[in-house]
């Protein structure tokens, strides 16, 4: 923390914290409306008795740099003292408050937080375990690299040639005909739906989903104005879609190979209807297909390998599978599409890591890539199994779920309308960090994406037990 | 390109060219309008005569799924066999043509694109050389890397934390005063402007910068709808920056130390007078401070490190220095503002590479950095050097520059109005890319950004007896 107390009786030290907490305030790291950490919290980081943090902090109050609200915590005060400084300080929260972004829903910018502690059970992570991701293997082979000094300079707008060689090698056994010049490398798959978003789409446009769908949880295309339309996949869907689009541009994101959050595979004739009823309605389809390696069993068609019209962008990543931390994805298209987002990405942020570029090449190349991903398949099959038998241990009288067919999630129903933020919040203080339904339907009130490739067999059994307690608790007060 | 012609015969090579270019249509990887590649490409592609290939495309023109304009090539046709196809395919052009991105200026674009080519000599390119780079000792410095799994993992919102401290200790002996919690690792310079672009203006928010600008050839804050103000720094500047802003949100884009594009370097006391000035008008500044660590005698003072007030957003990044190829660079500021960029990064792309923090950190932790930086100086202060003297022998009397004080570039201005988009192009033809000065300013038709940092001293003696030649050409014509 930048700051070591030196030990000169307690009136000293005492001044040593407000010294620090003024400067923090006259540097501008604190603003007014900034809330402080709590006494017990100070005193910690300090390393000093809890009564000295009260003293300091009773001097600010005492001179108005601080000021405290009754159950809810020290504020940098908005006083008179404060005014001083304001006059000088940029008014930071008006600019944030008047801003073209809006922020994530405050329940993901909680998950966001509690990921980063490692006193928390992650039951709803969207992330492999660290023991699960191949870190020895990925050390070995950062040994083998032999990098050419291209490696290390600006990449090209699509990505590495080579790189992108690979990728149509590697997804032709997905059934997908690509060219170099159809894919662009991306910075993971959201970065796709980011360029898609204000590279394709005019302020307005309807962007067709399911009701529960993961993009409900991310806003690519809600924070540029976007319209989300829910839409049922039926006998009518075709119908639906011409009837909802009107005038307006459109297009249609979907995850139909073991679905985020809900876990589901179409079928291939499903698929097919979805691809045909598009089709009739000149409606793009984004086919996010991260993923689909991760099936147990058989495969499952992609919708591109379908596409024999250019009316699908594929989206494919290696976050699912062999590490989120590279930052690389794919997406494929027509090449009018394709360059043009190339043209975007260079204007966002120069190209994705070439150095992460040559890391993913080197994988695919030497088959370590399919290699690691059979060996993962076996695990997650084995966590899910573990899992399972939890669920009906705990969680049989008062949910219900299906068997999962690959990936990373089972979709808890509870039987009763119990998940709300109370719930998520309970269950935060039991050290338990979960993935409530509502962020990806609002509506959503009964399920949670209980995910088992993230925490450790003694986790996973701890936090189903603490999930059950509460929910029983809830179901209680719901009575 | 996935083709291999099979002889057997002439007539079956010309089919089966033919079948090659209909199936690119039908895919759709080839829209209605999309220019072909010349006659001659695609003979050296196929591997065929030239008037094999003309005879393919006669016949595709003659069905109609070509079309030719007289003297500007031959497009995919919008005819009646082609309706049908678009009678399936989305109609991606008007998708492009009102979506919410503008594309890059065509100058620019045509510069992203003859960069990647290995046959022009790039005169005026923001990189450094192949040869600066520290290739083998990045490969080296991999085999040293000890890998966590949580490298591997998602980053934290802000990123690395150890990368963060490292960062902090870094930039102290540039003056600057900051906690891990003020800084926000980011994929570059050019992202944090976007973050910055959108999470803390409002549409119509105004954007002052220098007359000739970095800004004006990259468009994070123009695609979202910001007006761009030049704004002289004289003594009236905070009077202007008061009458121009008026009720609008304001930030003040600057890159004080070695400029980009001009190279020039403001005095101390001038970086003082545009922070008070802006202090004065509470007007955020943006400090660009990506090439300070290239200066090659003394040092000159960071903004952030006169700012009391929390009034700098300061912007560093190894893209200068190490390699652009990582995508690595911090912002630091207010930690209300760094958290809140740091969540709409998660939105954007989950985090910046981690393997490519890793690396960094490793580079700055080892001194690895600071050491290749000074020879990194030393071998730019050298390519000055042997530039000037070039420029001294070729173009004394038609141009002036002054000496350069490190990074990049000399900003060299002719004595005539000449350099224009022809002169561009003209360039282009002797296989010389050059950065005309209408990028960055486009009322300037004096200058171009001329670099030494990336060319081979033979490519240098080329590209300037080019230009002398060019220019000569072009004041001829003038007259």
């Amino acid at each position: 923390m930048g700051w070591q107390p030196t030990r000169q009786g307690d009136r000293t030290l005492q001044q040593q914290i407000v010294t620090w907490i003024t400067e923090r305030i006259e540097r501008g790291d604190w603003v007014a409306g900034t809330k402080l950490p709590t006494q017990r919290q100070l005193a910690l980081q300090f390393g000093v008795n809890r009564s000295t943090v009260q003293q300091a902090l009773e001097e600010l109050k005492a001179i108005g740099i601080l000021e405290s609200t009754i159950g809810s915590g020290i504020y940098v005060a908005n006083s008179s003292w404060q005014a001083l400084i304001k006059q000088r300080q940029p008014n930071w929260q008006t600019y944030i408050d008047t801003s073209l972004h809006k922020p994530n829903y405050h329940t993901i910018q909680l998950i966001n937080e509690y990921e980063q502690r490692d006193d928390f059970i992650r039951l709803g992570t969207g992330e492999l375990a660290p023991n699960l991701l191949p870190t020895t293997e990925m050390e070995a082979s950062l040994k083998e690299l032999s990098l050419e000094p291209r490696a290390l300079g600006y990449s090209s707008p699509q990505g590495s040639k080579q790189l992108r060689e690979a990728i149509c090698r590697y997804v032709q056994k997905r059934g997908i005909q690509a060219l170099p010049e159809n894919v662009c490398i991306v910075s993971g798959a959201l970065q796709a739906l980011q360029l898609i978003a204000v590279g394709l789409l005019e302020q307005g446009s309807i962007v067709f989903q399911e009701k529960t769908s993961y993009l409900n949880s991310v806003h690519p295309f809600q924070s540029v104005g976007m319209q989300m339309i829910a839409i049922n996949r039926d006998q009518q869907l075709a119908q639906s879609l011409a009837h909802k689009k009107r005038k307006r541009q459109a297009v249609f994101y979907a995850v139909p190979t073991l679905n985020n959050p809900t876990g589901r595979v179409w079928t291939t004739e499903e698929k097919r209807q979805v691809y045909e009823a598009c089709k009739q309605s000149r409606i793009p389809i984004i086919e996010d297909d991260v993923y689909h390696e991760l099936l147990f069993n058989e495969d499952s068609p992609s919708i591109k390998s379908m596409d024999d019209s250019g009316q699908v962008l594929y989206i494919g990543s290696v976050s699912k599978t062999l590490s989120p931390g590279l930052r690389i994805g794919w997406l494929i298209g027509p090449t009018t599409v394709i360059e043009r987002l190339a043209d975007i990405k260079m204007q966002t942020d120069y190209g994705s890591s070439a150095i992460s570029q040559e890391i993913v090449l080197h994988w695919l190349q030497t088959g370590k890539y399919e290699r690691h991903i059979e060996g993962l398949r076996h695990e997650l099959q084995q966590r899910a199994t573990f899992v399972e038998k939890l669920l009906n241990d705990n969680l049989r009288d008062i949910a219900s779920w299906e068997q999962p067919k690959g990936g990373f999630y089972i979709w808890l129903k509870f039987h009763a309308p119990i998940v709300d933020k109370a719930f998520f919040i309970k269950l935060l203080q039991f050290n338990v960090l979960i993935n409530p339904g509502y962020i990806y339907d609002a509506q959503d009130t009964q399920h949670i994406r209980l995910s088992y490739a993230y925490a450790t067999r003694e986790q996973l059994q701890y936090g189903v037990e603490m999930l059950c307690q509460v929910a029983k608790l809830s179901e209680k007060k719901a009575d």
